[in-house]
């Protein structure tokens, strides 16, 4: 007899996070079952045809029902709703976790909705790319990547050791921070690139969309974010909009100044600018 | 008896674009020898121990002597002053050209340049990525790429068919356009998103370089172009500078726009912004 980390597991949203978050827990033997929720039934019932999950509800409260492990795993705009529905369904000692990709003041409200005997703790892989259905949902999608995960002072130590050990048998590396640093850093490195990717295409489209048949490959890399899901990415930007708002008037001002190197001339201006960036940038290469 | 379409031909700049440029012809055997020019010697003798040409000079003019055909391959800053250089070297009957991501003005200059007798066919392939050196050199790096191919009312139009007809030959897809058509279309797809790119590095850099220890993949393909050459990059901004200006005033609306939706947390301003950029860049998927 196998001993499951976790005998009934429920993912609420199956995207291709929560997909293969599922594929990964059951490749490892983690769980016994996995009970999806969502709110298209259609791509429920693709993910159970795949045998990415073994049933599934459009019940929130029901597919929670006797749940080890909840993991949320919709756009982050709806986790507390989320929260509020599945609230009387939690059992004592189950575990709620996430994949978002906004923690800060989220962790807070979340931690606060928790019933007694519920514990929850915040995670976040650095995983996915441009996708967001389960058509490229995998179970390897988190062999390697950075995993940060959240707990704050009113966090479970036992509960977080248990996600700690979850992500690391399927194959992350476990990073932690604090909520409020995880979203200084992620505003930086992923949500102001989104949002930059987005403005970059729409102003190729303001100014002519049949520009785009010129493109080479650094435009499509440039923009391949902007593929992105927008439910997904505005739910983020609004989560974190005090770190964004700030970070897009520094991109602004950034742009203004290069905007007047490149109007006046300025060699030597511009070649600091790019000097720097590239300097930069090959730190990661 | 081989009958090469070019017997010498003179590559001033051999970096990616003009190694790959001396390989691709040597391997479809369209010229008997290739002479490179460069300010540094050591990249030229590497260049000749690699057998992408078949001789040096540090001096521009000794390498355009005799030429059947001189492609300029430097940065765009410094076409107009080898133009000057080479100028009384060139052979009646030379054609000259260059692989440039800069057009309008520039080729309306050096077609002013070229001595009577020598045509003069504007051209750039879309292909090279962000690295500048020999290394990634190849002869298949224009095979299935698109070049464009600038003729005006002045130029040859033997002298075009020519440049079309290598271009060809090597493997690109071949478009014609007009310089200063060439000069907005590139302008939004190309030189933006590189100024775009330097200044999202530089802004994650002002708020803390350690951030970019987080970054996935997203932030990497978005910022990839940021390790192109700084020095190849600030000649393009220069001599592109206003249709450059223009767009970077544009991205910046475009910018300020999504602060103010963001900050105001209006969703429906957000989407709409989002899912035009998606559906645009689902175009080139």
């Amino acid at each position: 007899m196998h001993d499951f980390s976790f005998n009934k597991v429920a993912i609420l949203g199956v995207g291709l996070i929560g997909a293969s978050c599922a594929l990964a827990l059951k490749e490892k033997g983690l769980c016994r079952t996995v009970v999806g929720y969502g709110r298209r039934e259609e791509h429920l019932q693709q993910a159970k045809e795949r045998a990415i999950i073994d049933a599934y509800s459009l019940d929130s409260r029901k597919a929670c029902r006797d749940a080890d492990l909840v993991i949320l795993a919709t756009p982050v705009g709806l986790f507390t709703g989320l929260v509020e529905q599945i609230h009387g369904s939690l059992k004592k000692g189950a575990l709620v976790t996430d994949v978002g990709s906004v923690k800060g003041t989220l962790v807070q409200e979340l931690e606060v909705l928790m019933p007694d005997g519920v514990h929850y703790v915040g995670a976040h892989p650095i995983a996915g790319g441009d996708s967001s259905g389960i058509g490229e949902a995998r179970a390897d999608l988190f062999s390697e990547a950075l995993c940060i995960v959240t707990p704050t002072r009113r966090t479970d130590p036992g509960a977080t050791e248990k996600i700690i050990t979850l992500w690391k048998q399927i194959g992350a590396k476990v990073e932690l921070l604090d909520p409020e640093r995880h979203d200084e850093i992620y505003a930086a490195v992923s949500h102001l690139p989104h949002i930059v990717a987005y403005a970059l295409v729409n102003t190729v489209g303001d100014i002519n969309a049949e520009y785009l048949t010129y493109a080479g490959q650094g435009f499509k890399d440039t923009t391949r974010i902007a593929l992105s899901s927008p439910e997904m990415w505005r739910d983020i930007a609004i989560l974190n909009r005090e770190n964004l708002v700030r970070l897009i008037e520094m991109i602004r001002d950034n742009l203004e100044h290069m905007r007047n190197c490149i109007d006046t001339m300025d060699a030597s201006c511009i070649d600091q600018e790019f000097n720097k960036a590239q300097a930069l940038r090959k730190k990661l290469k």
